[in-house]
């Protein structure tokens, strides 16, 4: 039996599965959990697959670390989906943070992974998280100046989440952070035209609501095309002129992707995606503040 | 009608093909090119897809740029296997370059490319390009202090690029190479074990044979997960300590997916990488160094 995901029309990914283990049918969207041999445990939403728990690490790392080793102080945070709890697992991490809320609009994938994805959903157990079961949307609107770090993990922008890649969901983002707080939003694939058009429109909105917007990119293997970009908005910090590179690897967080090595490198975008996205500009200036130092 | 190549026994990557153009079974492998509605042209050896018309700019910038921005007064280069002329072309932009050999061992690849993939073979009619059809091996086995710069362009380890991953041809590779030369070649896959392991094998023992190794990535949508990884190894030039931003800037050369930016980004690998294939000490150095630039 194989699972088979339409990344563009003219491409599919196919994941062998030896059995099904979970399916529902929520308010919101379809829920299915599979076993793989080569991926383990698989969650897909709706027909697309949200994380498994082989490439997992991958995603939950790039949307919280990249903030933490920029803004060491991280008290507050605000997790708007991420339901799974693997993004809430990573942040539980440090001890600088005294509290977690969790807005996850559908209980019943927190339901599922509490079921059946247990080393993600673990998290919710800790006493610093409290889980919300409320649009993300509407949560964020009711705080003001209450968050120093949002992580925005959602599904995209068709289905339920659309409404969190909104320059409104923006607006409300920017209000309900601390001075220098930061967003953290996974925005989508970073090669099929259609996705891409989506990344744009985004960044595009996010520009208006926060003075510094830039985009980084991981690999994550199960996501169409593998090549993701997240976005890091904020009110002052700068992901690279900020970043804490000593002072992260003093903490001794153990990761799996995530260095800060790799952190820099997560932010030099490839030239076509810079270029479609209005963000040329910032590969140019790190291209030439590389020409300082590299230049013979 | 789809294509489907297997990434790994547990995943495919399905492409929708319009028709197939080509198809012929030479002496070394079978080849094949569809036209696909989103990949263009899809040129597949053995049944796995070699480059696309849509993503093998990627593939192509980084077998390539990397070393001409380290080292720009490239003169002499070869070039193994890439009987699509794809990195030929890559490499003839450049106007110090004035000699390409290519040493392709399936003359039936050059005829299928010349044929179906214009674009990318017209490479093979300027003046500086040589074609041998010749087992690359062999080729570089007769050469001596006499390129500036190897592109290894092959298929896997497994199938007629076998002897191109080994210590006796990397050996040869230094021998061929003038002082200061450098070897761009592509790895394999970062993501499933089995080409994991291999790109291990074939990193550890170009350790042997070269003063410098690097391994840098770039993701390319239609390869095994899209994580790709290539090795710099060189006589001499580090690929970030020598790499001259401006002097390539200034240069003018109009890339897609390479800037000079993403090629620092490029070799500050994920940490399950680095530490599989023994490169920890590489991404601690690059992680230690910038945290003298970026602590606050």
């Amino acid at each position: 039996m194989w699972f088979s995901e339409a990344h563009a029309p003219g491409a599919r990914l196919c994941v062998r599965v030896e059995r099904q283990i979970y399916s529902a049918e929520s308010r919101y969207q379809r829920i299915d959990i599979f076993q793989t041999p080569e991926f383990g445990r698989v969650l897909a939403l709706d027909g697309r697959i949200m994380l498994t728990e082989k490439d997992a690490f991958i995603y939950h790392e790039m949307m919280t670390h990249p903030a933490f080793a920029v803004s060491p102080r991280i008290r507050d945070v605000l997790v708007v989906g991420g339901g799974d709890g693997g993004a809430l697992g990573e942040i539980l991490r440090y001890e600088s943070v005294s509290r977690v809320d969790v807005a996850e609009i559908d209980d019943m994938v927190v339901h599922a992974a509490r079921g059946y994805l247990p080393k993600l959903a673990s998290s919710f157990d800790d006493k610093r998280a409290r889980l919300f079961i409320q649009d993300g949307v509407a949560f964020v609107r009711r705080h003001q100046g209450e968050y120093d770090l949002i992580v925005v993990d959602s599904t995209g922008p068709e289905g339920p989440g659309e409404g969190l890649f909104t320059r409104e969901f923006f607006g409300c983002c920017s209000r309900a952070l601390r001075e220098d707080g930061i967003v953290l939003i996974q925005l989508g694939g970073a090669f099929y035209e259609q996705s891409l058009s989506a990344v744009a429109r985004a960044f595009s909105r996010a520009g208006k609501c926060f003075p510094v917007t830039r985009l980084y990119q991981a690999h994550v293997p199960t996501y169409p095309s593998g090549s993701w970009l997240f976005g890091f908005f904020s009110k002052g910090p700068d992901p690279i002129r900020d970043l804490k590179a000593k002072k992260w690897q003093a903490l001794g967080i153990k990761t799996r992707y995530y260095n800060t090595a790799l952190h820099r490198g997560a932010f030099a975008l490839p030239t076509y995606i810079a270029q479609r996205l209005g963000a040329g500009e910032e590969t140019g200036a790190a291209a030439s503040e590389e020409g300082g130092a590299g230049d013979a």
